[in-house]
């Protein structure tokens, strides 16, 4: 698989009326797709009773596309069970805040429960050691986006108490951890911990979604290490990690996008245990396909292991609202090449004719013919085999980091900044400017960064942090490095208690300013542009105010500051404006960081990668509805897909949705 | 009763402060009623203990009635039960998907509980022997607003899973129908069926809530074989069907109107064990008031037994939203009438002074005085006194059908059209246009559909359908017929199991397109008219395109077609627009079907019917604030109740919320 | 305390991070402050295990502030539970409509449960004795913001049973006041009596809240009543009555602001066991600064005990939409005192680095440091040292009383006027047109109304009355006093039953109008303005009618009317419409009272008092962002705090957020 892109998609033959795998197989050969995934959500069609186990349909598509040539991805099926097994043991349901869970609908599963995992694990490791030897299987998806689904149950409680005994020793450092004396809700012994559905305490919640977190990362390690038992080295591991999902109120399944960062897991923690990593991106398209979710996941999925990754579901038509216009599925899925993909599936194959995602769409329609988005998949398929070998593994070097933090996350759904002002909001908001202005960053954990590749690093809302981090923040811009902070970054320690010192703690030097005052912006206005949801009145001591707040009483206080610091600058942006003005402040901090910025930005957006052929690639995506020409801006370099050379000054030509890769003819700097 | 138009009023002397039933009786009589219904919620009144019957105020309106030579309805009070019924047996509570119900609303009760349905037979028979040798009772209506109150409780799954059982026979077939290996939910053994409170498969819920149809519409044949052994034969018995409610926000009672298909019981399958057809019919007064409502439920309630029906309910001032303007009682009473109604009851005669519907005000207000509406009544029943011969039993005899399905509008709650648009909202738009139009029809169930009555069938959002019903709608046309399908229509079998062929499943070659994509429509217009919530993409491979979709990229695609097929023609409407533009269709397909359209169009409303003399009558209803004049265009005609007579081309003047009711000299064609 | 205005902060030391009595007791000084609250909510604190108790810090307090010359109020803490007494017995968390209450919030208790009294018992007890004998402590608050919590567990269930047994004897009695035949909810058995929790009569569970309400009122007597075995008589015994909240939709804790009649506690009911009215107001600040909430906030607790009150919680910088522009922190401490406030306390002093109210900010930021607002609180303090002696226990005698009710309000939300308007909406509608014209008034419970003390009686939407009180009205009038009623006023009795003769009853003669129609509005407009939510149909028989409803079928109704009854005049205001149509009528009726009305309006708020040296005070309040100057209508009056004198006719300047003292130099009247 090293040298071949992968594209394909999910496959269900169990859920299709009819026998009709051979001409499926046919139709995807045609489309010059070369992997399926199957088998994640089937338990109850392979173990249909109890110990009775029936790979057969599985057997069958193994064959069947060796047979063509084709590579298969095994999924395991733990996160759907089947109702047998909720029978035997009905707590396997989990339970959460909102009570014990009914059966039905998948993900609903208590992962500690013993009943569970001991089928699970004879499931996995039957169907590991049923397909471990077949030559076509290439890797492992182990469960599928792993969450810990709210668990809220005795056994996780239980064990959180263990956890909060072995940490904090006595009931008073627990107390005055996380201020329980507040409400008279401090214990004396550790037996009088009451049930957490009924607490308000937001920083010992916090810290127990991070223990939520951490079984759901268990639960995968868990898994890891059965199937390691059976696959051969040259098998992945991995799992389809699923992002934040922006709803936006349609009913049912047909309802959001992949946005930001998962609450429900930590990918980072996660991907411990994976050899591969590989998410699922789902994205607006027709006039709202803006490419930033694509080009957001790939910068987070490829970041996790600072490697290549597969994009193991992505949409076809999907639903109602992004049925592709023409030339936008083969955008897509340039798109997620461009980020450092090693190929993509579509989920799925066909649509399905019954149950809850019936109108998720596949590349197929529910009559199974081929039809427009069939015939672009061709073209696509077509042109990867092309460009296979020069387009799988690109290598991406960036020198921007922007931080992300779930623990944060979790905390500011205790303290919102606003309620109409997520964190994926602020993230998206800092990722998204980056974005069209055509700089490429990474998307880096907090607990996974390391400052020695990075130029810049910037931390939206980054709320939550520990003093040994906040120190490797500060030795970075005193050793050179350019730190962009947003408002409500750096303003409690790990256990969501606010720091008692005058923001931003620890980083005031750094910073050159002090704050203990903030408003809800109502009029202010920022270099011309309304605030929104926050103003922090910054007291920029030591540094430069680069904008004050427009109003006629906070007219004092810097809403934006900048401060030389070591060798190093500090960016402080104490309020939430439009884009633009972000944008400003970026282009000053690039510059003070050397970092070039292109004149094209979106929706002109250039990704840029060193091909397998060691030579220097722009992908030139084009995210509109208009035609628009651009000037060459490289000495000369050729179009990958329609062969033409351009030279420095030379009028690029765009059609509406297109793409282009130049590649430079000169080899690029190490 | 049979040539008497009946008017009355629910009335509920149990819940009057006090003795004032002959001066109710006065009141009523003055205002030219003739009918009270009583008792269908009063069972704690009428049975007070377990075994201890009390129907002394029974007793007394009836003798009181008989005397005015007033008729009576009794209504069997099951709906509503008393509190020591319930602390006999607490699981007479129906168990719902929110859990067991509380004591206190109606409507909550477990249909198959064995405790309620002995002491509800006991009532039954005492109440039916007591009453029916009394020669004021006209009859009986059994139950009110019958439905199967949302119940989940272990009966009726147990019911259920014997059904099943019969009907799949094997776990396979049954796993099959309904997709659910689809995330693990198939079973191979029948026991393993899991609580349906927590299934996501929207087939096997259709299936389930089609059940709970039946059990409510078997609950009433219960009704009907108990009263039946008691009722004189010249003795009805009916129930108060009740529509779907449009809810507009307001809270406790006061909020929404009678608005379209009735999911929680068949009407059609409840009908069966009634001898007359009856409803509750509530809609918008005011400058909201347009006639459709009363137009809509009175196409329903007719078409149920193709014959007269009651309106068993109306309002009277009700809630304050709907405070009659001067002429809108008496524009609704007439308007029921011309839709075939035998008469009219308020709900209710008084106001009540306490309880839940306090301001759900009757034609009395609280003060129990003559008031506006009152002095209205008297008009209306005035004129119903000299016009009653005529008018009752009028006899309509519509071309055009309009086809609903309970079954597809629970469908369409797992699957829906759109967040905003509903299954009623896309019946309504297909039904309202043609009642603008002037154009009648009949409102009949897929179930009932003979289609040797009609010329012109019509099906909006049909979605799930049986291959027999799609062989007869093809033959429809072939033979003659002309078919007017919308969007969204025969998608699925019975089992909601998408059709794995291209759509329009059977019908290609009726409707000569194929469709396998479809859109959210964003910016598209079609005939300069914006699309809304749904645009399919029709390939008219041999129909005539109507109209093609305005867009960039769907452009190629049509909106609206027409085909010649066979004898008849086939009319397919791919999206939601303008109902103008639906119109401009509905124009088109009746000039196929040689139905004439009349230049008149709402606010101007004209409902044709042959007397009881069998001559032609068109009620001429005005449902306007403005006065307006319009060309006589019958022969020679005679308003009854001016009884001004009009000659063609003559100046017809319409008084604000006027009501004409023209009878042409010459006798109807037969 | 008797002759210094209190200015403190409730303080919580156990909260802080770290030791810093001594700084913060300083700071407090420096500020010019006298007096801290303290261990309300510590329960945990106090009593860390069953029986052990540790009131070293309330200890460390009482010595620090005493040695620096300060106050102390002692709060109980029974208004959160530890940990371990729940783990006792958990029936202590309440059982309410929504189920068992989960540990975690505050007021989540059963008030009745034998375990909680006797625990809270024992701990009043100890912490009374130990704190009595202190010095420094000035009073007790008992509980804080007491309220009922929404208990409808069965000890209360029980002892409501009991309450109707008493007070009707029979079911048949009971039955009819409540017309509970209505939907067969009648019992012939008191044992047959449901639970409550799915009641749907409105009268009924009206009767039950009044019931839960006098309940939580019974609770703090039972406090009183402990305290007062050990207290000093120079010791207050107070609470922290809490209003009805507006809430704005922001998350968490961060929502709203004093709004209104409190639903869940009869305010005038609980002060009876009150030595001293107390309450926290919190209002919108900013550009929303208007005054009103802390005017009417004010006007209700000193009408309690007819007499000074203390504001126990009020904003110092709370939540980001509120953080004070500069000035508004002290226009905000004296506006407080001009209700006839003894001072206020800041909730709180700092901010609290964890837990659910962490950004409720206090007068400290989270470092703890002085910030601006502290700035200006010392600004407050030393104004307050100096005029101390001369504003403490201001007089106020005003000839208008507004009537308010909350068994009205209760039954509103049964049978509400319009889903958009609440009956505190009603209230602050008119009161707040008094504000704004500067007219002074008694917010007065119905209960406890003297009409011997007032001029005008004004009564929003006072929706349920007693024959007595209305009695007490219609004298009113006939001898001489003016009353001012709005819709929906005096319709039903004390068990929430319509009268069932026409409206208004008992009060047709005094106001001369009748009425038994009502409507939405829609397009209504009244003197030129639209109505809204309601339109009272209004047939002035006897009254002048003031305004007729401006609309095509409604036009000949009035909606407003006046009418001259004995010696007195009685107005009806049938709609509701623009504040500016209710302040004419105001005029009208302020004319005919011989009250004189100002010519200066809000944003100049005038509030008039008697100061301790029995002088004229007259406070000018500026809710203005701009600046604004005024004719001087007094003959010679001096500013208290510039100590500049005006003479009749001197131009007066009011900067933004102003605040002015003129204090007469003539006596004033008696």
């Amino acid at each position: 698989m090293d040298k071949t892109l992968l594209f394909g998609a999910a496959y269900y033959p169990e859920y299709l009326p009819g026998e009709r795998m051979d001409e499926d197989i046919d139709m995807m050969m045609s489309a010059g797709m070369n992997v399926v995934r199957i088998a994640e959500s089937t338990w109850s069609t392979l173990e249909p009773e109890e110990g009775i186990f029936n790979f057969s349909y599985i057997d069958r598509v193994i064959e069947k596309t060796e047979a063509a040539g084709m590579m298969v991805i095994i999924g395991t099926p733990t996160y759907a069970v089947p109702p047998w097994l909720v029978k035997k043991d009905p707590d396997i349901l989990v339970d959460t805040k909102d009570g014990r869970a009914r059966y039905g609908y998948r993900q609903l599963i208590n992962l500690l429960n013993h009943t569970y995992r001991n089928h699970a694990e004879k499931m996995l490791r039957k169907l590991a050691a049923h397909t471990a030897d077949k030559k076509n299987v290439i890797g492992y998806q182990i469960d599928n986006e792993a969450k810990h689904h709210g668990n809220m149950g005795k056994e996780i409680q239980k064990l959180f108490l263990d956890y909060l005994k072995q940490k904090f020793i006595t009931t008073d450092r627990f107390n005055d951890t996380f201020g329980l004396a507040y409400w008279s809700n401090s214990i004396s012994s550790w037996d009088d911990l009451p049930d957490l559905k009924g607490c308000i305490n937001g920083g010992l919640m916090s810290e127990f979604e991070k223990f939520q977190r951490s079984m759901a990362a268990d639960f995968l390690k868990w898994q890891a290490d059965i199937i390691s038992d059976y696959k051969r080295s040259d098998q992945f591991i991995t799992n389809n990690l699923g992002f934040s999902w922006k709803k936006f109120g349609a009913p049912i399944a047909h309802d959001g996008y992949s946005y930001g960062v998962q609450r429900s897991i930590n990918f980072y923690e996660a991907s411990q245990s994976l050899t591969l990593a590989a998410s699922d991106i789902y994205h607006p398209t027709q006039d709202q396909l803006t490419g930033a979710e694509i080009s957001f996941g790939g910068d987070v999925t490829r970041s996790l292991k600072d490697n290549n990754y597969l994009v193991m579901e992505c949409q076809a038509q999907a639903f109602k609202y992004w049925t592709p216009y023409p030339d936008q599925l083969k955008l897509h899925a340039f798109s997620h090449l461009a980020s450092g993909a090693l190929g993509i599936l579509y989920w799925n194959w066909h649509s399905i004719h019954c149950g809850y995602e019936t109108y998720w769409k596949g590349l197929l329609s529910h009559d199974l013919k081929p039809n427009p988005p069939y015939y672009e998949a061709c073209e696509i398929g077509k042109s990867w085999k092309k460009l296979s070998r020069k387009l799988c593994g690109l290598k991406k070097s960036n020198k921007v980091a922007l931080i992300v933090d779930n623990h944060s996350m979790t905390a500011f759904e205790w303290f919102p900044i606003d309620k109409d002002l997520t964190y994926n909001d602020v993230v998206r908001w800092m990722y998204d400017s980056l974005y069209e202005m055509n700089i490429e960053c990474d998307v880096v954990d907090i607990n996974a960064l390391d400052i020695s590749k990075y130029k810049v690093i910037i931390t939206p809302a980054l709320y939550c942090i520990t003093e040994e981090k906040l120190k490797i923040l500060n030795d970075f811009v005193k050793d050179g490095g350019v730190l962009i902070s947003s408002f409500k970054s750096f303003i409690t320690d790990e256990y969501v208690k606010v720091f008692s010192d005058t923001q931003p703690h620890h980083l005031q030097e750094c910073f050159g300013i002090n704050c203990n005052q903030y408003t809800y912006p109502g009029t202010i206005r920022i270099l011309g542009h309304p605030v929104k949801y926050l103003a922090e009145l910054l007291i920029p001591d030591k540094a430069e105010s680069l904008a004050e707040y427009e109003h006629k009483y906070w007219g004092n206080y810097s809403g934006i500051t900048r401060h030389n610091y070591g060798n190093g600058v500090a960016y402080y942006i104490g309020c939430y404006t439009d884009k633009s003005v972000l944008k400003d402040i970026y282009k000053k901090a690039f510059a003070d960081a050397s970092i070039p910025v292109s004149e094209l930005t979106w929706p002109v957006t250039i990704k840029n990668a060193i091909s397998a052929d060691n030579t220097q690639l722009h992908f030139i995506l084009h995210y509109s509805s208009e035609e628009r020409e651009f000037t060459c801006p490289y000495e000369s370099a050729a179009d990958l897909i329609s062969e033409i050379t351009y030279q420095k000054g030379d009028a690029i030509r765009l059609k509406d949705w297109d793409v282009l890769i130049l590649e430079e003819k000169t080899l690029p700097e190490q």
